[in-house]
């Protein structure tokens, strides 16, 4: 394997980007703010949090009966790692205050022997650890670790870090001895915590905690079986439903796994925890695992949009190539983990298909999950939406035709906040002799590199044009490699880079290419300029994109992208029934800057018919005359711009006019 | 209101035709044994049906617990019910004694004061008709009373019918009483059986029930509602979710309702009702609401296959246009209530519209409900089926690819024989002064008509080509009308009917024509002869049919018919993936009688296109290269047919070749 690339710390980046800053900006002026009112139960029309309430039972201060899901704790533990990551770029006394708070809090909640679980330490202090199929007790235990480790990173205060190094003693403690074995946690999550841990800390324990937890998953005795058996054993979850190993992707070992299954959200959290896991040990065997689990998804099992977790039921994946666009999940924080796993991938691999795939995620769902006031939020990312058939009771139910302002099971908007205030650990990578440029966004950052100081500005008119440069500037004299992404979507043959030593195009790209990276030298000495700025062209044009024929939803369908946006119809911008039209793929599609739209965005237009049932809208339901079909232009948005002007019917796979 | 045709004594109607035969036959020869052995828990592989096990435990003759759901009686009253049908037609003394040793052990069964429920005897006898939302007693009661009535009208023998009139007069001094004054079944159907409880016996205050339940259904306070509030109420289907009025059409007064919603079964077991009363009580209102009802269902949420119930969640209608063709529920038993239902309203309307759409529902969902051995049966009806995406706890489980031997919850078997034994009550209908020839199949029947006995013979090669031919024989003098049903799908133009005496075609058949039957005036005199032959001959070729474009998920599909039966392709015939063809609705559709096919079947073929990914199948997910289009014929069965020939996939609604 190779060396593993790093992110840079936050505090070393900040992103100032016309298309990501109006996301960005919403963690601090309105997703932290907005979340922690909702955790202290202060917003009139969200759904109970009582999240805080939890801890302040827990840790004696109050009295009362815990609220929530068994989860619950997870909402602040996210909610302070995105605080953690807003810090890194805004310095706020205030918010600081307010995290010190909460991890006083947090530590009063602490038990001991180092446990730390609201829903346990309140609701069932007999029943810790006996029912980790459903208790989410290591899940929730992740995330604080996560969060820990962020803040500390931040702002180098380690209470939080001691509190879960504690915790994480304890599960040392307990998870090999004789009764816990063989066990795994239900929903997995704890792996990441550990592994960020043991990263923080050097605690190698941790580490191998988490890779005994991947080893023994899949393998009988199936501790998560074998619990229910025992005596007294307590559903917690009140899931009328048999135990389904599958569902949690421990229905055969992981080393073994051709197709990703499950919950999607679990098995994307599994997959990261297994890439770092597989680079820490220099394991193969899991890198095998990790790269096959990733084909399946990207080519048989993934929206074009990123989303993944194709059943509304149980929100998990189904079979290969089997991607209906109305009634699936593609949950919210299935796709951010989804570039969590990438992004591991990448840094590894130092292949930038993976890159692709991260960027398709976090630009389409991750960002369709939230609105553009940072105040309503999906979890469920369909491709294509009737508001009339989205019935409760149904088998629709779990769609909603607009986003919501919080969910009793809040996961996605605290999930949304801390990934949008980290971007700058998915844009760049630096080894010890490179910079890697994988997402453009308008972005300053430095880094010391070869004992040198290097500030590097990136500035963009990304996703919806296609010109970058990139301004290098260094304190001593230096040589060192400038990776470049060129991403799937930008023809090779039309990639233009520029420098002042020299240009490339075309084949001369392609030959310095390196896994969909290109090689750069860039040298800063004296006799020369410490400065050097690298012109990028990539030629991005909206395109039809046609799916795999095994598809069978989007037969006789086609999509149309630009760059890494996917496009949509909208009702608001067409008519109802989007599925009346049909788009001539000879025709050109038209691109138009709106300047009101949404605060500026790139509008498509495509040509083709709208059909018009014989006799009338409403006339008879079945009829041997074909319907008139008339010519129309159908107008498309970025699929993420999507439910910001109301309820109304949104499409992205549009039917196509064949022999076209 | 016209006065009400009547259906023949199935014993003075013998059905012998080559289409329908293959099913009727199943039901003497296998169905009624099978399921016999069934409900005696005699056959290895059916899941466990216990039926005539809690009629034992509850008469006292056994010991046990009661097993299966709270309506598991209503399987053997079906059962009764079809046996009746099957006597009517064939003498079967052993069968005979096997019905009455059911009755003896219902008797047995029975309570001192007329109840009779085993569920409730055995399992709860406090909480009899404390929760009539989930209890299903009245259901029960329902079929009970049907069944009774069927087996004394065929063979004369009351023991059941007093039963059962003991059962209802018990219901009728209760559902007065105070407790009662505004209570209404859960579940749909009592109605029905007290209508025909009525029929037999001219006890006049058990259709006043029937009328009070459904006056009493919608109005506030809601007693289904207001019995969960009652201290110690019981749920006894162990449903987890809250009470959704509309599940079971009692969200609003039913004489207001206007569009069909809740539970499809249950919706239509009520508007069958709801037919029968307005007629006995004249209640135009009503009337109005029946025609309502119906007029939503057929012109906007019935499947083309006369299936109903789009959503697989509940079982129930969703809103109009929403006809997804894979994920529907589509219950057979919800076509047989819609067949019930449209018999009805023929026979007081005179429209033959209504028997359009319940030949529509009997030849295309109902005998899809049934394997060719008899065996096998299916409660879903999707129009489309991939059997990969099938998959337990997903959004598809309650889709099956493949007939089931028996159900746990096993009301569509026993329903379907019940429906296949009385096809003749469908058939024909008489007036004082006219015979109504409803659907075209081989059959004689014999009827009193002003004095004189007259027989009638149908032959006809109907639903695979267009030739009838009817024959009249008297023993005396008599003029009547005969009435004959031009079918929607016959194009009037074309039509020709010959007699002895004259012949029409084209125009005149038009001018002739009184709510889509043909007028025929059949003198029998010694004059002229005592016998008449008339010759029907319908155009009946095979056409595309498309669907209002207000169906999104049928836009830019067509679909084959020919005659009343609804084609569909099968991957046995053509290949995996059925989506990857589209059809070219300019050439023609080609014809062929295959003999060896299913023991002779019509089969069609198209032509059009298949598409195949430009980088191979296997290749990419998504690609800006469009699929290769590769022409292709398909061919096609009768959906009805389909998967008799072990598992694959399955299409009604194929995409159609545009501009053409």
């Amino acid at each position: 394997m190779e060396k593993r690339l790093q992110s840079i710390p936050l505090k070393n980046i900040r992103i100032q980007d016309e298309f990501w800053d109006r996301y960005i900006k919403l963690v601090t002026s309105k997703i932290l703010p907005y979340q922690w009112e909702v955790l202290n139960d202060r917003v009139e029309d969200a759904e109970l949090s009582h999240c805080i309430r939890n801890f302040e039972i827990a840790a004696g201060r109050k009295s009362g009966e815990f609220y929530g899901f068994v989860f619950q704790d997870t909402d602040l533990a996210k909610w302070i790692e995105a605080a953690a990551y807003s810090l890194a770029c805004h310095e706020d006394k205030k918010l600081v205050d307010t995290v010190d708070w909460a991890i006083e809090l947090i530590g009063e909640a602490q038990q001991p022997d180092g446990y730390i679980n609201t829903y346990f330490t309140i609701k069932e202090p007999e029943g810790r650890f006996t029912n980790l199929s459903e208790g989410h007790e290591l899940y929730t235990a992740g995330h604080m670790m996560e969060a820990a480790v962020a803040y500390y990173n931040v702002t180098g205060k380690d209470k939080f870090l001691k509190i879960m190094c504690k915790m994480a003693d304890l599960l040392c403690d307990t998870f090999y001895t004789e009764s816990f074995k063989n066990a795994i946690p239900g929903h997995q999550e704890v792996e990441i915590g550990l592994i960020k841990l043991y990263g923080a800390t050097g605690e190698r324990r941790y580490l191998d905690l988490a890779k005994a937890f991947i080893d023994r998953r899949g393998h009988k005795p199936n501790h998560l079986e074998e619990e229910r058996k025992k005596e007294g054993w307590k559903d917690v979850f009140h899931n009328p439903d048999p135990f389904i190993p599958e569902y949690s992707q421990c229905d055969e070992p992981v080393r073994i796994q051709k197709t990703a299954r499950g919950h999607a959200v679990r098995a994307v959290y599994m997959y990261s925890a297994m890439a770092d896991l597989a680079y820490e040990y220099k394991d193969k065997e899991l890198m095998d695992a990790c790269e096959r689990l990733y084909e399946d998804i990207v080519q048989r099992q993934m929206y074009i949009t990123g989303g993944i977790g194709q059943s509304g039921i149980y929100e998990r994946f189904t079979v290969d190539y089997d991607l209906p666009n109305d009634r699936n999940y593609s949950e919210t924080c299935a796709s951010i983990g989804l570039a969590l796993f990438c992004r591991r991938m990448a840094q590894i691999t130092h292949d930038s298909g993976y890159v692709d795939t991260m960027e398709r995620a976090l630009i389409n769902t991750v960002i369709a999950g939230i609105s553009m006031d940072g105040e309503k939020f999906f979890y469920v990312n369909p491709l294509e939406v009737w508001p009339e058939n989205l019935l409760p009771y149904t088998s629709m139910a779990h769609v909603k035709p607009v986003r919501q302002r919080w969910f009793g099971c809040a996961c996605c908007p605290p999930n949304i906040a801390r990934t949008l205030a980290s971007l700058g650990e998915y844009a760049v990578f630096v080894s010890d002799n490179s910079v890697w440029i994988n997402m453009y966004m308008g972005e300053k950052f430095e880094i010391d590199l070869k004992g040198a100081h290097v500030d590097i500005e990136v500035k963009t008119k990304m996703p919806f044009a296609g010109q970058s440069s990139i301004a290098v500037h260094s304190d001593r004299d230096i040589c060192f490699e400038l990776m470049l992404r060129i991403p799937e979507y930008a023809d090779k043959s039309s990639v233009r880079v520029t420098t002042e030593a020299f240009s490339l195009d075309g084949e001369t790209v392609s030959s310095h290419m390196d896994k969909g990276y290109l090689r750069v030298e860039v040298g800063l000495d004296s006799g020369n300029s410490k400065s050097s700025e690298i012109q990028l062209d990539f030629d991005i044009h909206a395109r039809f994109i046609y799916a795999n024929t095994n598809v069978r939803a989007d037969a006789g369908k086609v999509a149309v992208v630009k760059g890494p946006i996917v496009y949509a119809m909208e009702e608001a911008d067409n008519a109802s029934n989007l599925f009346s039209f049909a788009v001539d793929t000879k025709a050109a599609i038209s691109e138009k800057w709106d300047e009101e739209l949404f605060g500026g965005c790139m509008v498509l237009e495509v040509s083709g018919v709208r059909s018009e049932s014989p006799d009338g809208d409403f006339g008879n339901l079945y009829s041997s005359d074909a319907p008139k079909e008339i010519p129309a232009s159908m107008k498309l948005i970025p699929y993420a711009y999507w439910n910001n002007r109301g309820k109304g019917e949104m499409l992205v796979w549009m039917r196509r006019l064949s022999g076209k």
